[in-house]
């Protein structure tokens, strides 16, 4: 049982929960809360700590109890942790008994590219909000995207608010960060996607694309938009109509609409039942 | 120019920014930044509060500045203050030079229903995110909604986090809060608005159904969804798909699919330009 805030493993996962480029050079994050903590891939998994509480809950929740805690118990280090010192590890003030650590999975541009079916990218140019970063993964799950790319700008996908908010969604869709946005645009126009930019420029409504085949969204800046060269690297733009005074819409928010709008054009067409 | 943060009018504006039973009492809130505060209704402005340096910075500014001043200036309570007062009466850390109190406005449900047009109403049910809130109203602005009803136990639309997240949004789109939400349900029923509830439950997708006619959407808590005695009032239930393991949406994002699937309707149908 670690019963002090100054055990080396508590100030490691305090720091990995705090610090971007701490997760960076060790390759791991934070994940908080029971539902997070077990879905963790196996492969992922390195270190849970637990409060004895939390186990002695888990066993008496009855099966559903159970499976979390075989699922945790799985992990190649599992220790025992007072509340204070769960804390003390937390970025939340009710880390409701259990952190793990994960192991980070990096995904190739060409992995996504070459997934079955007709891409379904977002690009995310300089993305600040975690909470947003969250979302779009969370609904582009839903939605069926097959990836999101990212330039170094965009928030980091390992910090805590992120993970928390993709409910998940972090360790299903793939994703990558690339260092040079326009090279990388480059080879998805190369590979046959389509790259549509949401601009007040837009001529078009959203809804008059045709998006069956390979598809990609460029998102911008929220408070800035996209830049003039990524913008200038769209196959179209189009627009999302805005009544009243609305200037723009939230970067998730738009996101999403223009997700669910590929995701209903592929049902209808596919005449699938979801 | 007030420089104690023992000032009353000090110690009012920083009670308005923390405290919803303040505001309730009072029936004033708090505006922040000059972008939101020169938005503030002529007959809902109360007091603006102006450093030095914010007035320097909007002259300099030209014609578009000069038009944020006079705004301002036609509050019946102008102060200078200085840059430490302001922050200790604004919810943020950096308040941008400007926070001004508004007037609380009422609207009625009879002047949501009487509205022309077709009705395009969202119900929120114990809705607790303040972010969720203003992320509604802004996209619902956007989506040409008519009207948000709300029970008294969702977030207060007066709270800081909530105005600033609405980008202006709650100067413009009427809403009113309810006491009895069973009751203001059998209402809108009675007035013609037929009513989805986005559920599990729900056999047809959410784009199979017309929107055209009065329609008002119920959306639950982040986490618990509709009770069971709102969910029955529903006349039909709609699916929003989700491919993956995604349980649920963030309850902003559904609610801002289902606002655009209705404006794409009606946009479709009217063959309206926008």
């Amino acid at each position: 049982m670690i019963s002090s805030t100054s055990n080396g493993k508590v100030k490691e996962a305090a720091a990995l929960a705090r610090k971007a480029r701490y997760r960076k050079e060790t390759g791991l994050f934070v994940v908080e809360g029971p539902k997070m903590a077990a879905e963790i891939p196996p492969d992922q998994m390195e270190s849970v700590f637990m409060t004895e509480r939390f186990v002695r809950e888990q066993r008496e929740r009855g099966a559903e109890g159970a499976a979390v805690l075989e699922k945790l118990e799985a992990a190649p280090v599992r220790e025992l942790v007072t509340e204070e010192v769960l804390r003390a590890m937390s970025d939340t003030q009710t880390p409701q008994g259990v952190l793990a650590l994960a192991r980070q999975r990096q995904w190739r541009l060409e992995e996504i590219l070459e997934a079955a079916g007709a891409a379904h990218l977002l690009v995310l140019e300089t993305l600040q909000d975690p909470g947003n970063l969250g979302t779009i993964l969370r609904t582009g799950e839903g939605a069926g995207i097959t990836g999101v790319i990212m330039n170094r700008e965009t928030a980091d996908i390992y910090s805590p608010k992120v993970v928390r908010s993709t409910m998940g969604a972090i360790f299903r869709v793939p994703f990558v960060y690339t260092d040079d946005l326009p090279h990388t645009l480059k080879r998805l126009k190369q590979a046959g996607v389509r790259l549509y930019a949401a601009h007040l420029k837009g001529t078009r409504c959203y809804d008059e694309e045709s998006y069956l085949a390979d598809t990609g969204f460029l998102i911008g800046n929220e408070a800035r938009g996209l830049t003039e060269e990524t913008a200038s690297m769209a196959d179209a733009y189009v627009r999302i109509p805005m009544e009243g005074q609305v200037e723009s819409l939230n970067a998730a928010v738009a996101a999403s609409i223009l997700m669910y709008e590929v995701s209903r054009q592929r049902w209808k067409t596919a005449v699938r039942k979801m």
